[in-house]
C-alpha cells in the first residue's frame, strides 16, 4: 500500500521548509513541485522561526552549512518540534570535516528527527564515528550489498532504536529502517551517481511524504525512495543517445512529475525485512 | 506597440544587478540572457555600490534574504536611485514572516521604486496588510479573477498611486497598473506555477525591459508579463509527453530565447483598462 | 597527446573543492561529475580547511563573494598551498568593482595559484590595472582577434610569467600560456555567450584535469579548454528548432559527460605557438 503515500501528497500539497544547501536548492524546489509539494527557502536565523510555522515540514542539509544556517538549523528545528512538524536531517558531508560532523551531532542530540538520510558513510560517521565519508560520496568500502546485507539491515534498525528516529540509508541498495522493520529498496541507477544532488533531492521530497502520511513514516520514507529510484529508471529509459547527466536531472524530475500511484505499484522494487 | 519593447532589449543589451534569492538564481541568470539583457549577482555590501553603479537596473528580490543581504539591498537601492536606474522590487513571501513583511515595507518606504511584481497575496500584504500568503505561492482566496477583476483592478490601481509605482499582480490572469492604466494579461499557462521561480525570472527580466523602455515603463512592464506568459504557452507546445515541470523550466527560458516581435505581437493576449 | 588529459580524471575521479558563486554552482557541479571528477563545496570559514585538505585541488571563483567566502578562500588557498593541491583562481568580475579587483589582487599576493582563468578584461585588469570589465562579461573592445593575436599571446606569456601562473584567456579565441608556450585555442561557439557560468564551468572542470595530471599542467589547462569548446560545438549540433540558451547549458554538459579520447583528439582545434 506503499504506493498510495504519493497520492496523499498530491491531495494535500504538504508545504515544506527547506535549510539546504545552495548547490542543489533549485532542484529540490522542483521535486517538491514535481511530487505534489510546495517548497519555501529560508536560512536567515530573524526568519526561519516564522517560515517554518506555516509549513509542515522541515528539511535540513548542511551541505553548504555556515554560522548564520547553522543558528537558523536549530531555531527552525526546535520550533518544528514545537509544533509537531516532520523533521528531517540530511547530514551531507558528515565525516569529512569536523564542523559537519559536529554539527550534525549537535543537531541529533538537540532535535527530534522524524527520519535521518544519508549515505552510508555519514550515517557509520554518525552511528559510529567511524565512517570514511570521501567528500559528499560514500565510500566504497562502506557499500550496502547483497553479501553484507544481513548485517547492514541490523546496522540500520540499531542505530534507528538508538537514535529514536528512521534512518534510510541510501545507495545501490536502498535501506529504510525503524527499530523493528527495515525496508530493503531495490530501485534506481548507478548514473544517478553522475548528478550532483539526487540525494539532497530524495530529502526534500521525503519532508513532503512525511508531512502528507504523518500515520505511517516509515511507510512514507520508503516511499519516497521508490519514486526517486523508479523516477531515475523511467528517466534513463527515456535518455536518447547525446543525453548526459544534465539532461537526465531534468528527466528524473520530469518522471517524478507523472508518478501516480499506478506506476509505483508496478514499478516499486523493495521487500520488508 | 508593446511588442517593440522586446527589440530595444536586444539592441540594447541592459546590464541588470540582480539581489536575489539562491533558490532561482540561475534561471534569472539565463533568462536575462535569454531575452537580450546581461545578468550580473552581488549581495555583499561591500561591493554592491560599485556593481550597481555599473549597470542600467537592480532588480530586488526577498526570496532568501539574510541580514548581509538585506543591508546590501538598501545601499545598493539607495545608489541606483542617485544614479536614476531603474529598481524593482519583488516582495517574495511577504506576508509569510514579519521579516520579510517588514523588509518590503521599509524598502517600500526608503527607496523610490518603479516597479513592484508580486503574487496577489504579497501585494496584499503589502497593500492592506491583509494578505493570506502561504508560503511562496498566492492563496488561491486572494486571486484575481473575471468575477472580481473590476474590483481588483481598482485596487491596483489604487495601490499605484499610493504607492507611487507600477505594479504588476501576477496569476492566471495578470494586472500591470500605474494610478490611471491597468494591462489586463491573460497568456500563460497553470502549469507555470508548479516550476519554482516563475514569477522570480519575471522580474529579473522585467527589470531589463524597464532599463531598455525607460520613456514607456508601465508598457514594458507589460511587455515583460506578455513575453513570460506566452514563452509559458509556446514551451508547453514544445512538451513531450514524457516532460515534466523540470523540462518545462528549460523550454520556457529557450522560447524567451527565440522571442521576437512579431511572435510577441501574435500572441499576446491583452486589454488596456 | 593533449586529449589523454581526459582519461586521467575518468580514472582517477579528482576530488575538487569549489569556492564558487551560488548563480552557477549548480552546473559547476554537474560538469565536474561530467568530466570524472567529484565536486565538494563548502564556504565556511570553519569548515573549508578540513574539506580541502581531502580534496586534490580548490577552485576559487569570486563571483558572489561576500565577507565570510572571502576569509574561507584565504584559508582555503593557503591551506592547499601547504599540501601542494591543485590551486586556480577565477576572477570574476575583477575591474567592475573595487572588492572583486582587490580580493583577486590579494589573493594572487598570498598564494601561490597554478591557473587563473578569466576573460580578457578580467585578465587585463590583473595584468594591468586597465581592463575594461564590463560587469562580467569581457569588453568587446578587450577581446584577442586574429589581429591582434601575436600581442595577446605576447601578453599572455608575460603576464604568466610576471605572476608565476599559467594564464588562461578564454574568448572567440582562447589563450593558455606560461612564460614560454602558448596554447592558441579555437574550439567553442558565439551563443556559448547566451549561457551563464561557462566559464565557471570551465574553471571548476580545469582544476580537476590539473589534479589529475600534475606533470602537465600547462597541456591539462589546455585539454579542459578544448573539451569545452568542443562540448559546445557538440551541444549546438544536437539543438533542435526550438531549443535555446536553457537547453543550450544541459547539452553541453551533457557533451561533456560523453567526451573521450578519441573524441576529443579529432575535434581540438589548436596551436602550439
Amino acid at each position: 500500500m506503499l504506493e498510495t503515500c504519493i497520492t496523499s501528497v498530491r491531495n494535500t500539497v504538504p508545504l515544506v521548509h527547506n535549510i539546504t544547501n545552495y548547490v542543489t536548492v533549485n532542484d529540490v524546489a522542483n521535486i517538491l513541485l514535481a511530487c505534489g509539494g510546495s517548497p519555501i527557502m529560508s536560512d536567515e536565523p530573524d526568519d526561519v522561526e516564522d517560515i517554518t510555522s506555516v509549513c509542515g515540514g522541515l528539511n535540513i542539509n548542511i551541505g553548504t552549512l555556515n554560522r548564520r544556517s547553522i543558528e537558523a538549523m536549530f531555531l527552525a528545528g526546535k520550533r518544528a518540534n514545537e509544533l509537531g512538524h516532520a523533521l528531517l536531517l540530511d547530514p551531507v558531508g558528515a565525516g569529512a570535516s569536523a564542523l559537519r560532523t559536529d554539527t550534525a551531532v549537535r543537531l541529533m542530540d538537540e532535535l527530534k528527527f522524524d527520519v535521518i538520510r544519508g549515505n552510508v558513510s555519514e550515517i557509520k560517521t554518525l552511528a559510529l564515528g567511524s565512517g570514511t565519508t570521501k567528500g559528499v560520496d560514500a565510500d566504497a568500502a562502506d557499500a550496502v550489498t547483497e553479501e553484507n546485507l544481513d548485517t547492514m539491515i541490523r546496522f540500520a534498525k540499531d542505530f534507528a532504536a538508538k537514535a529514536g528516529v528512521i534512518v534510510a540509508i541510501t545507495g545501490a541498495i536502498d535501506l529504510v529502517a525503524d527499530a523493528d522493520t527495515c525496508y530493503v529498496i531495490r530501485n534506481g541507477r548507478p548514473e544517478m551517481g553522475k548528478i550532483t544532488g539526487t540525494g539532497c533531492q530524495l530529502s526534500g521530497m521525503m519532508t513532503a511524504f512525511l508531512v502528507a502520511n504523518p500515520d505511517r513514516k516509515l511507510e512514507a520514507a520508503a516511499a519516497a525512495v521508490c519514486v526517486m529510484g523508479l523516477a531515475g529508471e523511467i528517466g534513463w529509459r527515456n535518455m536518447r543517445p547525446e543525453d548526459g547527466n544534465s539532461t537526465y536531472r531534468n528527466r528524473i524530475i520530469d518522471a517524478v512529475f507523472h508518478m501516480d500511484e499506478k506506476t509505483l505499484k508496478e514499478g516499486a522494487k523493495y521487500e520488508v525485512r
